[in-house]
C-alpha cells in the first residue's frame, strides 16, 4: 500500500531550461517569492547547457544561415541532441516573437501541467526543422527583439511559479481577479491618507463594500477602455455573450 | 576649449532601478551580450534599494489598501523619497500590466534617450498618487501577472541594451529588419542540409538573392497572417497608405 500513497503525492512543478547560458538561472527566480518557493521544494529548476551536446573540440552550436543574411542560426542536430538528452516533464516551449502571445490564461494552463521544458535561442534563431520535429509550443512575451530566449523564459516562469499551489497565500491570489474579468486593474491607495496635497478617493474611506467594489470595477473599465481598446472590445463581446 | 570637447562625449546609457530586491540586477544582464557591453562601459546599471528610503526601525515600504482587499500597497511617501533621492537621467518608468505595451518602437525610443529610471513594484502594486505626481511612464510587457516589476524590467533592459551603439555589430543589427516591416520573422535554416529526413527549402540553396528575399518576405507575411491577424491588419493598412 505504500506505493499507492506515494502515487498520490504531487510531484513539484519542474522547469527545465536548455540554454547556452545556463548560469542565467535561477537568477532573479532564486530570490523573493519564487526563491522561497524553490527552497521549500514547491517547484524545481534545471538549466542544461546546450554546448554539452555539441560535437567536436569547439562545441559549436551554430552555423551560417542557408540563403545568406545576418547572424548565425542554432543547428538542428545539436538542439535535437539536447532535447532528447534531457528527459523532463511538460511541453517543449520555444521563446520567440513569432509565437503565441503569453497571457494569463496560457500561464495558468502551464502552471496546471507537470512543468515546462524551455528551449532558449540565441543569435539569429534556431533551425526551423527542429521546432517542427518536436512540435514545439512557440511562445512570445511581446513584439520586441531580445538578445535571446533567456530573459523571456525568466518572465514566463515568474508568472507561472506564483500560481503554483502554496506559493502565495489565498489572499494575495485574488490579485489577478481583474485579469479574470479581462480588465486592467483599478488604482491602489494606501497610507498616508493625504500625501503631497493629494487625497485618497472618498469612496475608499466609506467602509461601504458594495460601493467600493462598484467604484473599483468602474475604474478598471475606464482604464481598460482608454488604454487598451483591444481588451475592451473582447470584454464587451464576452459580456454581451453572457447576457444574451 | 577642453569643456567643449568633453561636452561632445556621449555619456553611456544609464539604467537606474528602484527595487526592494536590488540584488536581482544585473542578473542575466551581467552575462552574454549585455554583460560584455556592461564591462566595456557601453551602458551602466545602478540598482537602488527602496527600503533605504523607508523611515523607522522596520523600514516598512508597504501598508494595507484603503477600501480593503488582498495584498499590500507600496506607500507614496517612501517611493517619492526613493525617486527624489536617486537623481539619474531618463524618464521614470513604472512596470505594470496597466501600462502601454512594450514594442520595438518604444524600445528604440528609450534606447535613443540618456537612460531610464525604473520603479519596480511588489505586492499588490504602488499608490496611484506617486505615479501621477511624477508623471510616470507606465509600461507593460504583457497581459499576465508577475511577482513584481523586476523580471519585466530585465526584459525591457535586455531589448534596449542590444540597440545601444557598439553593442552588436552592424551585421547582427539587421536582425530586426522583419519587425521594421511590421511582420514576424521568416524561418531560419542552417547545416546540416538534410536533417532527420527534412530538407532545407530549395530556394535557399539557389544562390539567387532576389528569389531568396522574395521567399523570405512571403514566409514572413504568411506566418504573420496566420498567427497575428492584429499585426497583419496594421501591415496591410500601412502598405495601402504608402501606395495610395
Amino acid at each position: 500500500m505504500v506505493e499507492a500513497v506515494e502515487e498520490t503525492v504531487r510531484q513539484p512543478w519542474r522547469a527545465t531550461l536548455l540554454s547556452i547560458f545556463p548560469e542565467m538561472f535561477p537568477g532573479p527566480l532564486g530570490l523573493s517569492l519564487a526563491g522561497r518557493a524553490l527552497e521549500e521544494g514547491l517547484w524545481s529548476i534545471d538549466a542544461v547547457d546546450i554546448r554539452g551536446f555539441a560535437p567536436g573540440r569547439h562545441r559549436n552550436v551554430d552555423d551560417s544561415p542557408f540563403g545568406g543574411g545576418a547572424g548565425m542560426v542554432m543547428r538542428p542536430d545539436v538542439l535535437d541532441a539536447a532535447i532528447r538528452g534531457t528527459p523532463a516533464p511538460g511541453p517543449l516551449v520555444y521563446m520567440t516573437p513569432r509565437g503565441r502571445m503569453l497571457d494569463q490564461s496560457l500561464v495558468r494552463q502551464l502552471a496546471e501541467g507537470p512543468g515546462v521544458r524551455v528551449l532558449c535561442g540565441r543569435f539569429e534563431g534556431v533551425d526551423q526543422r527542429v521546432l517542427e520535429a518536436h512540435e514545439a509550443l512557440e511562445i512570445s512575451v511581446g513584439d520586441f527583439v531580445l538578445s535571446g530566449g533567456e530573459p523571456a523564459a525568466l518572465v514566463m516562469l515568474d508568472a507561472i511559479v506564483r500560481l503554483l499551489p502554496g506559493v502565495i497565500g489565498k489572499q494575495e491570489s485574488l490579485a489577478e481577479e481583474s485579469f479574470e474579468w479581462g480588465l486592467l486593474e483599478y488604482p491602489h491607495y494606501t497610507r498616508p491618507q493625504v500625501w503631497d496635497g493629494r487625497e485618497v478617493p472618498d469612496v475608499l474611506l466609506s467602509g461601504h463594500h458594495e460601493k467600493i467594489n462598484a467604484w473599483r470595477k468602474r475604474q478598471a473599465e475606464d482604464v481598460t477602455r482608454r488604454r487598451r481598446p483591444d481588451l475592451w472590445d473582447r470584454y464587451q463581446a464576452a459580456k454581451t455573450g453572457n447576457e444574451g
